[in-house]
């Protein structure tokens, strides 16, 4: 079988060039004898890595040296734990934005380690909208406030990031380097890898130096953020290959015209499946419009049957990873920037053949 | 560069055939148009990947139903203190055997959630050996007891294992299925599996299931066992490259005769070392001679600079990672399951011509 379409939400599509490369040195890394996974996260060719996937980020997304960028252990889920732990002062309390079921993760952990404000809240909405700035009143003294700027299960994101008193911590796994933002605008900004950044295993944080100082000295040393900071993430030894895999996948975003080419595209990929799904009321679209996600795409058919046959269709035609969450059901494309425009464009053709079988 | 001699103490070397088996499905995994890294974890081609690694680790070890297997993030380190968040309850205290650097790093981070026994310390033999069972006391009502059955830095190992009432944890990162252990004589095993596993970034944990209940409900989600037991691993986004490799891996273990054959073949490599270091006073073997690791052979020279003559005219020759560690200095070589009894042989003759020269 030929390489297919992969929708996936993540772990997810990956540039094939990048495969290619990693498959190409996996035995003997840059003539090392050895391969990148063999190698000790102390030698100097993985130094070069680790310090070239740094450079790499700070270059694509303009962070200044006022941010630590650390590659840390286990995805956004844990981070949802340590963000409070280190942030979460006793006789503070934190602000959370509640867009869906990442965000409702987030609170949580928060809860356990102190008190949360749900500032806003989109169940109303079953989880299909998020908010303006205007909507957003944050509480005076919080010791930060807390949002997922894009909810890959409903398909909805903030579109402006709000201004605040307290620093704002965004979780972008589904949505980093796919649009450009102001890293001087948050506290601290992250994402678990695998959706535009590499293979699973990772999160990048990028934090406010200062407020790692903050930690109290009651949290264990590993999960604190400045314990992984005077020697950026060698504090104990990290994901070594999905650093690697990280730095082939920023050089290619570099060498692809970087986050604004990356927008252009990805907002291109988005209207033209938007553009199938409005066209016609055979498709039921989930996210209220002005919010709708630019990486994930959502939608219903008429009836659970009509959704398993199109699901089943389009994956015997090279589609994969179609299929809804399981937590909400319906159709759902995600289309991270390694997911290449021809694909959306014979998806839409796909759809728009579905749907004159089927309408 | 053809393959060179990797003694690096961790990331270590590999079995040749893994690699190339991972390179050669790299792009396309079980011809499912994708690469393995960017499939979902829920995806059944990953499933089977994940079963069959769990299954293989309990057939390799012997590893009953009452023992959970997991695959968490980020590696022994992070296990150091989730260890106590989930076991060392208010009100009790936790034995800990200080063995070395790794051993103190457990230490460290079980004296912020509790009370700590050190029951044995090795810091007046600069933690170049190990105790007998009978040389340790354990304190009656102790929430559990804690050793690094072997130790990278000294080359020091327990020859035999404790029998204490609490339940007994073993770090075993650099030594897990290179000899043979009862796994009902203990509450917990672990190990990064970054040694003898496979890549960084993952940590497999074998957890008596009726442990994982005593978990204080202040304790974040995603660091209490019980969290990730009920859909085994799968709680979050695992490292899924690192659970397909470590299934490469115990294959290779499989196919290669399981534990015995590897005790077997590893205690003849360490032999060979070891017979070196003993035949003449140009070498100092570090670790205490009944305690020595069969993984990782520390010894020095008269000289630090003839130490680094030997590790310069070692790598030219083919031979990379001797060094010891930074914070002791000296030579090591990390001869893991996949490293090679050739390659010992071949440094065996390196280290006789070297003596010949300089002696």
């Amino acid at each position: 079988m030929g390489r297919i379409y992969n929708f996936s939400s993540g772990p997810a599509v990956m540039p094939l060039p990048v495969l290619e490369k990693a498959r190409d040195e996996l035995v003997d890394f840059e003539s090392s004898g050895m391969s990148i996974m063999e190698m000790s996260h102390r030698d100097k060719i993985f130094d070069a890595v680790i310090k070239t996937a740094e450079a790499n980020l700070r270059k694509l997304m303009g962070i200044s040296d006022d941010y630590a960028v650390l590659f840390l252990p286990g995805g956004a889920s844990q981070q949802f734990a340590m963000i409070p732990l280190n942030l979460l002062l006793p006789g503070t309390s934190a602000d959370h934005v509640d867009t869906g079921s990442w965000a409702t993760k987030a609170i949580k952990e928060a809860r356990l380690v102190g008190k949360v404000n749900v500032i806003w809240d989109g169940k109303s909405t079953n989880y299909m909208s998020a908010p303006d700035p205007s909507d957003l009143h944050f509480t005076p003294g919080a010791a930060y406030a807390h949002i997922c700027s894009n909810e890959t299960i409903g398909g909805v994101r903030f579109v402006d990031f709000p201004k605040c008193d307290a620093p704002l911590i965004a979780d972008m796994s589904s949505e980093i380097l796919s649009r450009a933002v102001n890293v001087n605008d948050f506290g601290m900004i992250y994402a678990g890898a695998q959706k535009n950044l590499g293979p699973s295993g990772m999160a990048v944080v990028i934090l406010r130096k200062d407020l790692a100082e903050r930690c109290p000295d009651t949290v264990n040393h590993f999960f604190r953020y400045k314990t992984h900071m005077p020697e950026p993430s060698l504090y104990n030894t990290p994901n070594t290959w999905a650093v690697y895999v990280f730095k082939l996948i920023t050089d290619w975003l570099l060498e692809s015209g970087g986050v604004a080419a990356m927008q252009k595209r990805n907002e291109a990929k988005a209207a033209e499946l938007y553009g199938v799904l409005d066209a016609s009321p055979f498709w039921k679209p989930c996210a209220v419009k002005k919010y709708r996600s630019i990486m994930n795409v959502t939608w219903r058919l008429s009836s659970e049957e009509l959704e398993a046959k199109f699901v089943k269709e389009a994956k015997a035609a090279g589609f994969d990873g179609l299929k809804g969450h399981r937590s909400v059901g319906g159709l759902r494309a995600s289309i991270y920037n390694a997911f290449p425009a021809e694909g959306v464009t014979a998806l839409a053709g796909f759809m728009r053949d579905f749907e004159k079988k089927n309408g």
